[in-house]
This record gives structure tokens, sequence and C-alpha cells, in this order.
């Protein structure tokens, strides 16, 4: 399959320098490209690339416009450009519509004829799976669970019972949807189980990476929202809600009941503890432990610097004396300021 | 299935004030709660809920008891009692006994007829289960596994050989039991493996959630005792023992030979290193690493506070600077000492 | 199974001390190791051990060679030694050649007749599996995917259509190989996806740990070089690269892109920022963030020092105001110097 640049701008509205007729068949890297790829500069870091990429083309941002005589696609939003070129000339592999010998569905499920269910999939009973969604091999779901249009469960996918997911969710394999949450109560020595009887509920468009866990709610329902992407390794606990077009990058904990605004961007191994709320449009660094509540968009971080370890270590020892060397500090301005106000008294 | 308040209260031998007759099918938070469910407040921040619940009853502490006129159970702790009233109104479900005929059973391998065993299972040889266990769809059970009675292994558990599960496990999807511990030597530049030939042994009453992994003993086995709670993605590394009624939340990882008291309580995302002792009732705190052994029950922390990111950048990078700041410290002591001494001999 | 230590010796090219005629079945630890079993000496920390062991034979350092009478290998490398005489005692069990029954093969896929495909396992499409390989119970294994020879996939793993595997990787339950990197583009505050095109390409003598996820590259390949060694949970974003002979322990995260060198060895739940380059021989602590790269090899660590809670609590709230400190100290020094000047200046 190839289009000409003509081709591809057209198609998403954008406009072309430099020959239009070039063929293009793939999307690569600036350094690998190919005379029949085209490839794309977002970061200014890649200049150098630029000048001596074999690409046959490029997208570029409108202050690039003129970093190469090469053909090229100037876009508001080069990166976005990029995403879409790609998905232009990588469409989705086709699963065969159907159910596979070797797959084991339960009674009064009702799948659509457009839908595909692969071996060693198992599916229980009361489930709705829409149109054109696609459940991979070995995945399990649950009794009543609900499943919208085009969705795409890789391998090994888990949904347990009566959770309800909507439209285009993309799950990868190890993803657990709707298992327990942490529910215990210490009774003389010995925890009792707390029920999670609420449920999972899936907005449309949602990704969720591999081995990431959703927790099931304890009474009310755990909601992630539309448009959410949640990389691999995510821990989110029962009764969290994330809000529509939060991304969460991979190993990120999100313990109970906390409820997380939309448009934020969380980074990898953060962590944000249970019953907090933070704002929409709130950044969290990578390795940031958000401890409270955080009811302002804005960019957040804390994170310990890294150094050699030597010199860490030299230093870190005094994180155990800082009060202490605050006080300090207090002692020695008290003593100057008494100095200074004894010597002004004897001028 | 619905119960009278007051059947409700005697079955677990609490106390009733206002009417017991009220018929209650369902627990709720009071937000959501309905007449004909139960709701209950243990804690004071919802008090503003309480007044404006539509619960049928509530259950308090003994200190709330006149906190509402609504029908009542008062118990000494609300928590487990909230607890067990769920379970009462939400008994688990029931898997048909029997082998599902997709399952596949391997020779020798000795099935109580009260279990189940659910289609795309796989069983070793040798290996024994006990009465009213549970293995879900798709479940790996290696040989010569021994596994006790009432056990619920979710969908996608893996136990590996000749691991031994006390009565009553539950074992959310994806967790993996036995797997090889991380044992290499390096010899003139590669790692050479280190069989791990150890098992893991886990206790009566145990619950270890989604995708959480445990490893094999190197050569001794890997130890939960019971009673033991495990939430989500947990690494707990070979030779580990945890004491009995630990409870331990999302993220947390355990390196090799380190052994962890009874009732703990660990925080998401806490890590304790290899080889070390935490005493009994040790209580740590999310993302907090414990690098040397505790040997007094307490309550533990390390954490780097978040702020605006910065905020953080400006203080962060005196961190580097923290021994060169304290020395700093002790001349400005030591100089401001001179001088009231040199003062002093002056006067 | 037993060997006289005389024949393990002979076979390792190590020397013996005392009788040499001694049958050893197993090896075990210095505390649990009966007469019939090898035991081993690799920390001083147990030399107490080493007197009471009931060991009939053991391992030990040429520093250690008089530490016992026992009889006793004597080795340059005592931990390496332990690892090949434990590989000899207790052999991989091996899988019975074949395609289980209940396994499911794809059109056009080649396995050679010496491999092993268990019970409920899904091989896709074009698939090549080499000699001696063993692919687990419920494995699912994608379209196009080649496996070398000898490789060992423990149940439950998975791998995405078209990647790479070497010979002899071992990957253990719930891996999962191949997964969408987290490629998403922001356009007018909806997300959009890139398709993930590059490979996972493994090299040879790889192990992965349970529950371990290495994604694909967005359009160059993600790779693992021959040696290295990976524990359980570890999340691999799409072209990362990872030196040959690199250890990396459990829960770490590595971020997008980074490079990182050969024979480095990373502590468990550190995470490394994307696009980043670390040296060769780097080393890095447990629980480190890596923000930027480390061009030179060394020990590198970050880790916030735990305490009692109300001494972290005390302390750490300073970490705030260390701009704050860090200003006061220079204002106090510049007035001193102003005193001890204008002294000067009077005397």
């Amino acid at each position: 399959m190839s289009y000409t640049l003509a081709e591809i701008a057209a198609r998403f509205g954008e406009r072309v320098l430099g020959d239009a007729g070039v063929k293009i068949s793939q999307i690569s890297t600036l350094e690998h490209a190919k005379s029949d790829q085209i490839s794309f500069l977002t970061n200014r870091k890649y200049h150098a690339q630029l000048a001596n990429t074999q690409a046959g083309a490029v997208i570029l941002g409108e202050a690039d416009c003129d970093a190469t005589s090469l053909p090229r696609i100037i876009s508001k939003n080069p990166y976005a450009c990029f995403a879409r070129v790609s998905a232009l000339l990588n469409p989705a592999a086709q699963a065969a519509p159907g159910i596979h010998p070797a797959a084991v569905v339960g009674a009064g499920t009702v799948i659509d004829p457009t839908a595909s269910i692969a071996a060693a999939a198992v599916i229980g009973e009361g489930v709705v799976i829409g149109a054109h969604s696609v459940i991979g091999a070995g995945c399990f779901v649950g009794d009543h669970v609900v499943i919208g249009r085009g969705v795409l469960l890789y391998p090994r996918v888990v949904i347990y019972h009566r959770c309800v997911i909507g439209d285009r969710l993309i799950a990868h394999s190890g993803a657990v949807i709707g298992s327990d949450g942490f529910g215990i109560a210490m009774d003389e020595g010995r925890w009792i189980k707390i029920p999670q009887i609420g449920r999972v509920l899936i907005g449309d468009d949602v990704e969720i990476g591999a081995n990431t866990t959703i927790d099931r709610g304890a009474l009310d329902d755990t909601v992630i929202e539309e448009g959410v992407k949640l990389d691999n390794q995510i821990q989110i606990a029962h009764n969290v809600r994330i809000g529509a077009h939060t991304a969460i990058a991979g190993c990120v904990g999100i313990a109970g009941s906390t409820t997380i605004g939309k448009h934020c961007q969380i980074g990898g191994s953060a962590g944000i503890l249970g019953h907090l709320k933070i704002a929409d449009g709130v950044v969290i660094a990578s390795f940031t432990l958000i401890g409270k509540s955080i009811p302002e968009s804005g960019s957040y971080a804390g994170i310990f610097p890294f150094g050699k370890t030597e010199d860490w270590r030299k230093n870190a020892v005094h994180l155990r004396h800082l009060d202490d060397m605050a006080k300090r500090i207090k002692v020695l301005e008290q003593k100057l300021l008494k100095q200074e106000s004894s010597k002004g008294s004897t001028e």
C-alpha cells in the first residue's frame, strides 16, 4: 500500500512543500528512513539528522518549514500528524469474525456476529460483546460483563464479572480489570475481608497497558473516564475515578477512593495516596509521591536527586539532622542580631 | 435475600437502637444507600453525609450512637461489623463442582469431588486439590502442588511445581506463585543461573492480589504465614518470610531473604532490601525504602515531600551540598564561640 | 542421582581438600544441609554456621580453605561454583516433545520436532520455534514470531507478533513481550494513538522474570542484548536498548528510548527516565531515579533515608525551605566576614 504525499496531506488537511508526487509506503525515523518512507521532526535536538536523512519526505512544524528541501508536509501539530500518517500506513490487523472452536462461551451470552473470539478465550454467562470487538486468545470475560463496539483485548486479558467496558477500549496482555479492591478490617488480631461489590466502569477510547490492574469498587464503582490512556503495570485501587483524557505512565500506583481530574499527566512510578482529590490539568513528575490533595492545576514534583553513591551518602546523612540544622541557624542569627543591637547601643 | 436489622444484629452479637424490624437487603455508602440498605460511619469526616443519608439503617461506633435517629447497629468495631454484614448480604458465588471438559488434568492428580476446575485450566501431575476449592479459567497448577480446602483461584493464576497452599487462599488473576527467584552468579563476565529448588509455602486464610508475584526459594522455602493479606502487583523475592496477619499494600517490593514480622502494615510502593529482619508490629509508610533491619515495632517513613515543581527544583538542588552546608554552620558556630570567648576575656 | 566430591570437583576443574570420596546428592544451606549434601560459604557473616553445619561437604573460597575440616571444594569463585554444582544436582525437568492436543497452532508455523507445546498454548501463523524449545501451558505466541533453540517459556507468557527471540531464553509466567509502547500524541484535547510498528529483539541467554513487560518499538526495535537478566515486574518501554550481561532487579521501570550499557546492575524499584544514555558498568542503587544520562561507570544513588515517622516528619518539613536555609547561611557568613574585616580595620 502506498500513497503520494499529496494524497496523505489532503486526507489530513495539511500543506505540502516540494514534490507532492513522491510515493510513500511507510513511516520511519530520520536515521533509518528510506526513499519510499516519510519521517518527521518534532524535537530540535534531531536537526542534524534531518540534514542526513534518506527519507523520501518529512513532516515538519511551521517553524521548521525551510529546514530542508525534501518534499514535506508542514503541520501545526507535526507529532499528531505523524500519528495519523502512521495509522494510515499501518492499519490494524483484522481478526476473523466468529467464535473459535477452542473458545468457551457461557449461557445467555450475546456476541455480535462481527466480533471475534479467539482460541482458549473463556466468556462467562450473560455477557454482551459489541460489533467488531476482538477478544484475544486466553482472555477471560466474567459473567454479565458488557463490552462495547470496536474493543480490542489482546491475549490473556481478564475482566471480572459485571464490569462495563465502553467502545474502542484497547487492553494489552495481562491487564486485569475488576479484581477485588484491598478491603480488609482488623478484628481482634485477624483481618476480615470486605466483599468488593462495586464494578469497574470504563469509558470510550481508553487504552490499558500490559499487566495493569484496576480493582472493582468496594461499594460504589471504580471509574475510568473516556480517553484515559494507561501505560503498563499501573495499579488503580478501588473506587478511584480518573478524569477524561488523563495519561498515566508505567508503574504508577493510585490508592483507594482518590479522584484524579481531567487532562492530567502522571509520570512513571509516581504514587498517589488514597482519598485525595487531584484537580484537572495537574502534571506530576515521575517518582513523586502525592500525599495530599492538589486543588490547582500546575506541575508538581518530589524526587530525591541522584549522584555518585559516595556523594549521596555524605549528603544524605544530614537529612536526619535537618531540624537540628535549622535550629542552629536560628541560634546563629539570634546571636548575631544581639551582637548588632548591643554594638548599636554602644556606638 | 433480606434480613431484619434485628436478625443481622443478633447474628453478630451487636446492639440495635431504633426500629429493629427494618428490612435490609444490601449495604451501601451513606451517599448512595436506599431505604432497604444499611450503611455505616467509621470516619468522623463523613458526619455530614450521615445527616443526609437515605439509608434504612446504619452501623455506628459507641461514640456515635446518638449521631442519628435512624435504626442503627451500635458496634465496638463498626468497620469489622460492616465487613461481616456485607459478607452476609453478598455471599460468594458458588462454582459448580467438577472438572470442565475443556480443562486438562495430569496423571496421578487427586481432585476432591466438591472442587471446581474451570475451562482452559491446566493441572499438572501428582497434584492434590482439597474440598470446595475453585480453580478458575486458564489457571495453571504445576506438578505436585498441594492445595488445601476452600481455596479460590481467580482466572489465570499460576502456581509453579511443588508449592504448598493452605486452606482458603484467595488469589486474584495474574498472580504468580513459585516462579524462580533472581539467583545469578557472575563468572568471568557472564551470569550463571542458580537453580531455585525451594518452594513457596502459603498458610491458611491468605489473600494475594492481581499480578502479585512470589518467588520460590533458592534452597530453602519462601514462606507466607497465615492470615497475610497482599494487595496487587507486589513482588516477593526468594526466601522471604512474611509473618502472620501482616498486610501489604500495592506495588511493594521485598528483596531476597528478608524476614518480616507478624502484624506489620506496609504502605503502597514501599521497598525492603534483602537479608533484613523487620520486627513484629512495624508500620512502614508508602514510598519508603527500608535499607536496614528494624528491631522494634513502631512507625517508620522516608518520603521526599512533593511541591510545585519550581519550588522543588529550587530546594532539591541543595541536597547535593548538605554536607557542605553542615560544615559551614559548624564554622560559623566556632567563629561566634571564639568571638564570645575573646569578648569574655576582654571584658 | 549422586556424585562423589572428587567427581564434582573434576567436572568443574576445582580443588578438593579432605575426603574426596564423600557422596553428594543435593545442595543446601549450611543451616539445613544433611550428610549427603554439599553447602557453601560466600559471606563471612555465616562463619558461625560453618562450625555447626551437618553438611557432608562445603564449597569455600581460597581465603577460607582452612575454616573447616569438612571435605571441601576450594574455588576461586565459590558462588559461581555453587551455581554450577546446583545445576548438576538439579537438572531441568524435560518436557515431552510434541504438540499437546489441547494446543492451537496457526497455519504456516514450523515447530521443531524436539520442541514441546503444552496444553492451552496458542501459536499464531508463520511462527518458527527452534529445537528443544518449550512453550508452556496457556502461552500465546503471535504471528511471525521467531523463537530460537532451547527456549523455555513458563505458563502464560505472551509474545506479540513479529518479535524475535534468541536461544535459551527463560521467560517466567505472566511476562509480556512486544506489547504496544505508550505512544500518544495530544491533538485538541484528545490523545491520538501512535501505531507501534517496531519489534522486540531478544539476544541469547536472556532471562525474564514473572510479570515483566517489554514493549515493542514505536518505529525501530526494542533490544535486549545477550545475557541480560531481568527480575520480576520490570517495565521496559519502547525503543529501550539494554546492553549485554546487564542485570536488573525487580520492579524497575525504564522509560522510552533509553540506552543502558553492558554489565550494568540496577537495584530494585529504581527508575530511569526516557531518552537517556547509561554507560557500561554503571551500578544504580535500589529506589533511585536516574533523571539524566550517566556517561561514566561507577555507583550511583539517590534514596531518602528512612527513620521513625516522627523524626522523619520533623526533618522533612525543612526540605521545603532548603533554599531559604542556604541563603540564611550565606547572610550569616557575610555578616561575620564584615565583622572580621571591620575588626581588622579597627585593630
